[in-house]
């Protein structure tokens, strides 16, 4: 039986993440393996009502670190209902955002820190970790310009921080990079959408292959 | 101004929690002292909806860990909504359940594993421990009798787990005050109320004078 693989796809606002994932999911595919592009709640109803409570505009009491732990927890319902299962039976699956984007996020730049928000996500993961991360790395400047210059995407409420945040983040980011070296791969995400699935490509091959 | 007081009263089913807080909300009230009685989620509309999430009988696929982190969460917004202003503005607070059941059911009985609830129940705390703890201790098959002699209590899930759940919950809660001796009393939950009430007083009153 072919052996699954989990991947994830992470960075700032505008690091082409979308455009990324679907170039994989392509290479993948044209290899013969099932693939599963998913990002979190991913269509799991109790990830979804997880949400739904962290985004209610009522709830504006909300403290920094339940919604640290509720995110925490729909990605946990995530990941046992969709991404193991799929993993399980082989499947290639590709995550937009995990983990590290709420270390960088939350842990990092909402300054709940780092090591905190990695606990909670330990525990949530449960050891169930990407074989391989990739970060798309962008000046936020660069990022940004790339959001508002695409009149149909819709700006969120992330998009809307000022750029000292978005530094944050990008510090952040780097942080989780140095931490976990075996896993995490940088790429350059200024460059041509092209070279970048190519650098990214290679990455994915080679755990691909053993 | 007073210094406000975190009290928290934990046990098994049946072992009289309810009537411990009554009476140790009255002496406290008679020293002249503002008492806040409550359990989660308490009346706090965000975590009334985390609750919700966890008790919707749709969720039937809910992972264990997901709950905890739920549970996690909705004590962290009672804590800072509710909790962390009594005590700041000099109350005592007395709250039925906190941390060391969610170490009891979830992280010894229900084998998610005690230091993992820890690690993420420390995170939604951010230190705000009890002061003090009294854990009412009851053998389960008493503890389980008073209640089925109760004609008024509503039986919930819990009290329809077997005898040998309710065992592990009890080795549970004595784990829990092994590990945090200088906040942990034990109270002989078979003794009678006033006995029970007279045992705790003593334990409150010593930290209320200090």
């Amino acid at each position: 039986m072919t052996q699954g693989r989990f991947i994830t796809i992470e960075g700032g606002e505008g690091a082409g993440k979308t455009t990324l994932i679907g170039l994989l999911a392509q290479r993948c595919e044209a290899q013969g393996r099932e693939v599963v592009t998913t990002r979190e709640p991913g269509g799991i109803p109790i990830a979804e009502a997880i949400r739904a409570v962290i985004l209610d505009k009522a709830n504006t009491a909300m403290d920094a670190r339940t919604e640290a732990l509720l995110y925490a927890a729909a990605r946990r319902q995530h990941l046992a209902e969709k991404v193991m299962p799929a993993i399980a039976r082989g499947a290639v699956v590709i995550c937009d955002r995990f983990v590290d984007s709420s270390l960088a996020y939350q842990g990092h730049a909402r300054g709940l820190g780092f090591d905190e928000v990695w606990e909670i996500n330990r525990f949530a993961t449960e050891g169930c970790m990407p074989d391989l991360t990739l970060y798309l790395d962008i000046a936020p400047e660069a990022g940004l310009a790339r959001i508002h210059a695409d009149a149909d995407r819709e700006v969120n409420r992330l998009d809307l921080e000022g750029l000292a945040f978005h530094r944050r983040v990008r510090e952040g980011f780097r942080q989780a990079a140095e931490r976990f070296p075996e896993r995490i791969v940088t790429l350059d995400a200024s460059a041509s959408p092209d070279r970048i699935a190519d650098a990214a490509w290679a990455q994915v091959e080679a755990r691909l292959s053993h």
